[in-house]
């Protein structure tokens, strides 16, 4: 059997000039990058503003699991499954970032025959946004730390300096490094430290901005640091805002690839989804929602994350409204909840299925709570039984949601066309009457408390003294209005990550919290956050290689 | 009157697809980046190795002076003059760093009616070329720190790595750092540092590659530490070449722009040119002399760095044998080498330019060492008086060197003919019998005092006791054959920056060696050099924006 690489490398790909005509889109309209990526230009989205929207359809699923879920690949199989059906279908995802793909977990472009192509190119460089952000980025730490060796007129105490450093990386020995060390040319010691491009505060803002204007307004207000008096300094008070703008200016413009079967796909920004809201950006999500008629979108990590953090940040800033959701399980991820080893996940156990499946039921009530219709799908495996898939397909349609089998990985559109239908006919028999869980008017802890027991259901929220005191200072600030942003492992509802199914009676312990008002929300940081992966033992990369006919093997 | 970028921002560029046709390259055979930047194919590069070289024509100059030579101009305005002639030429250039454009200097494209476009792309991330070796860069130092908190199988010395991390950026805060502080998950403490990405060996590696696997040969070299034995450890033995080489494997393809008169223009790599030999790619002057009948390019800094390393480092090492050398100085800058004052350089002062034409007179001697034909060009200011110009034209004949005066900045091509045609009748009249200056034999020390006495005018060379014990250890180590980068300041032939002119019975003191076993020289290194610069007082990048209507300003 080929491996995803292969798939993608032997594909027949079609001139991105052909994809984009199946939206109207002329030539002159995107700057290709190549034959086969693009940018869509400043022109193009402003002359389809008058466009009617498509409908959004957000693809979301169960918390993560060894087994995997394939959330990617079910929402590239859909969307090429809606090109088979002759619908006029956008797929908005995320753009990967350089770090997992040389560390452990490989490339991110969807599995099998539901993948986006160029596949290489879109794990590597791809069109260079993140680049642009890192660029952008550490422009902005470097005015900083020149602003201080220069005299430091803005009263910056170095002690308190927030804003870090980043790479696209993943590179553990620089979360905790001493900079500028050496004699007095050399700048002024301070502790410092790098986070991965994915988690700087610019990437989220890229994917927040309504447009350029917005983005501008949002760098200027990242707080970089507080001076003596304790006050925020910013980018603005730095006049970084203009060169930062001008590294970010090609950047926002979203980038379109295709999948396997030609689905046109805007790929474009890739926030972390704990310390920052984990979906595609807000500018590619609109424009394709002008450009198509379904457009098909996925968000970080699963619904209690992902699905929240859709709703209530990027949906609650920039007024979309999603038609529908589709909430990707598998038998096997289920039996794991319900305690199975990952060993014997591919034996038929009912029992342990009716015992997992409560996450599974957990999510549903969550994404109802929005009032949006749910659509849910398997993501098939070839040991699944059908008294097992039975289950299930009665346990969600007793719940109000739609059903449907997909086998995208191994059929690709085909695969998903069952999944399709069934979106299509919620879409058209089931009305969504989108809304936010928590008003803007609620105070920080009343925001994390409703999160805490509506979404993951929790019993009671509590705060390390650290984190009291930065909410105080928040409020005080002026940016309690400000929806949050939840830190928390991905793994389980809670916020301990062996508590698989449905956990009830637990705590969320909120450690730290402090303010990202460029992109504007509040992170709530529960546990342990990662914002610099390390290496594994043997890294990815080292078994990365380019052959003599320049083809990329290795890449996964 | 305009300013560079105002003037770059009005010109009216010809789509790419046109600028390659002029050189009789198809549509089909490169890979656009938007419309005005595109990649030369592999395939184009296979397919034209079969036709006849193209004249090589090398831009050099004489010390640089704050009055400004122009080099980079000259060479545009020169191919934009022979396009004019109906010539078919092609100019190789570096491309900018991101450093300096927010630093001091501002963007390198030329200057006035004699720049390549667009200026604001090429200034900021052009194609990603510099990004992907900062990512190379960085994956290889990261690899290394895995390496060694995972247990350091290769005994890898953290006292004595020698390979730095980079940022293409001016930060100085970032020269002396220690990183892999925090718990023991978070790696190995050590001291380390970052350079600017212009002065990556991976850089030079680049631009010095033969094709895509001398390249990953070369990568294999790179000594990123020595083990507790004292042996080299080597991104091979760190099992990261296969990665680095598919980072790189765009970024090595040349990049095609064009002039404001729509030259076509090779613009690809730029390593520094004080640790590294400051030309850009031999892959990219390699195409162009396939491409077309006149190749124009330049190297850094003063003839005596730039053309010495051009000509001993980058020829040497592949064969390439110039046919003209262009040597540009202005009457302002002979002047101030003759010991006037900056602010009063716009007055007639015949005595000060004799004396000060020795500069002058050193670097036409030492280009003639070489056997190739030289053209002495004046960049014309309109202070410039007939009895200056007609000396300077008289002194240089007297050398057997043709002269021409040149006015591009205001002029354009038209400003070039003058010059274009001194540089055709050279070419057709006087015949290059091109040599390097020493044998690939001698030993370290013999090459470096060859080029101390013959190019800089030294007296002696003098070592550290530093430099002495890495001379004997590099020829140790095999590497005894390879030629000399030689770091020395710019703007003296001599190591003191202060004495201009033509010093005499000076020493040349080296003050460290080490060597670069994938660029393939050893660096010597006379005084102190900078490989990560600072912002100034008020950054060049406080003052750019973008306005409106997506427009960059304040970018020069």
């Amino acid at each position: 059997m080929l491996n995803d690489i292969e798939i993608a490398q032997q594909a027949e790909m079609k001139n991105i000039k052909e994809v984009a005509a199946k939206l109207d889109i002329k030539e002159d309209d995107i700057e290709m990058y190549g034959k086969y990526k693009a940018k869509l230009s400043d022109e193009l989205i402003a002359s389809v503003q008058k466009n009617e929207n498509g409908k959004l359809i957000l693809v979301t699923a169960i918390n993560p699991t060894p087994a995997g879920e394939g959330k990617t690949t079910i929402t590239v199989g859909l969307g090429e499954a809606m090109g088979r059906l002759n619908k006029k279908a956008v797929i908005a995802l995320r753009e990967p970032s350089l770090g997992p793909c040389f560390g452990i977990k490989g490339g991110a472009a969807g599995g099998g025959y539901a993948q986006v192509v160029p596949m290489e190119d879109l794990n590597l460089h791809f069109t260079g946004d993140f680049h642009a952000i890192t660029s952008a980025n550490n422009l902005l730490a470097a005015m900083m730390d020149n602003h201080i060796h220069q005299g430091n007129a803005l009263g910056i105490d170095v002690n308190r300096i927030v804003f870090k450093r980043c790479m696209d990386m993943n590179d553990r020995a620089l979360r905790h490094t001493v900079i500028g060390l050496g004699k007095r040319v050399d700048g002024v010691p301070r502790e410092d430290g790098f986070v991965i491009t994915v988690a700087s505060e610019i990437m989220a803002i890229l994917c927040l901005a309504a447009d350029f204007n917005d983005l501008k307004e949002r760098l200027g207000r990242i707080i970089v640091a507080y001076n003596y008096q304790n006050e925020p300094v910013t980018a603005k008070d730095l006049k970084a805002v203009g060169a930062m703008a001008a590294l970010l200016k090609d950047a926002i413009k979203p980038n379109m690839i295709q999948t396997l079967e030609h689905t046109p796909a805007l790929v474009h920004g890739g926030p972390f989804a704990n310390i920052a809201h984990g979906c595609n950006s807000v500018i590619a999500t609109k424009t394709a929602l002008k450009l198509a008629d379904y457009v098909i979108t996925e968000a970080g990590f699963g619904a209690d994350l992902g699905a929240e953090k859709f709703f209530d940040i990027k949906c609650r800033m920039n007024g979309l409204k999603p038609d529908a959701v589709v909430l990707v399980a598998t038998v096997k991820a289920l039996k794991y909840n319900g305690g199975v080893p990952k060993t014997e996940l591919g034996q038929e156990n009912l029992e342990a299925l009716k015992k997992g499946i409560v996450n599974l039921e957990k999510h549903i009530e969550n994404l109802q709570k929005y009032q949006v219709p749910v659509v849910v799908t398997l993501n098939r495996f070839i040991t699944d039984t059908d008294a097992e898939l039975a289950f299930v397909e009665k346990f969600c349609k007793d719940r109000n949601c739609d059903f449907a089998l997909a086998n995208v990985w191994e059929k690709g559109g085909e695969g998903g066309i069952e999944l399709a239908n069934a979106v299509l006919n919620t879409l058209e028999n089931k009305k969504s009457d989108f809304k936010v869980l928590y008003k803007d008017e609620l105070s920080i802890k009343e925001k994390i408390s409703c999160i805490a027991t509506e979404i993951y259901g929790a019993a009671n929220v509590t705060y390390s003294p650290e984190a009291d005191r930065a909410i105080a200072k928040i409020e005080e600030m002026g940016f309690g209005n400000f929806p949050v942003c939840m830190a928390k492992n991905q793994y389980s509802l809670s916020d301990d990550p062996k508590k698989l199914g449905r956990p009830e009676g637990f705590d969320i312990n909120i450690r730290e919290v402090y303010v990202s008002a460029g992109a504007g929300f509040v992170v709530a940081i529960t546990g342990t956050i990662m914002t610099m992966p390390g290496l594994p033992k043997v890294p990815a990369a080292e078994n990365i290689s380019v052959n003599d006919d320049g083809v990329i093997c290795g890449l996964f």
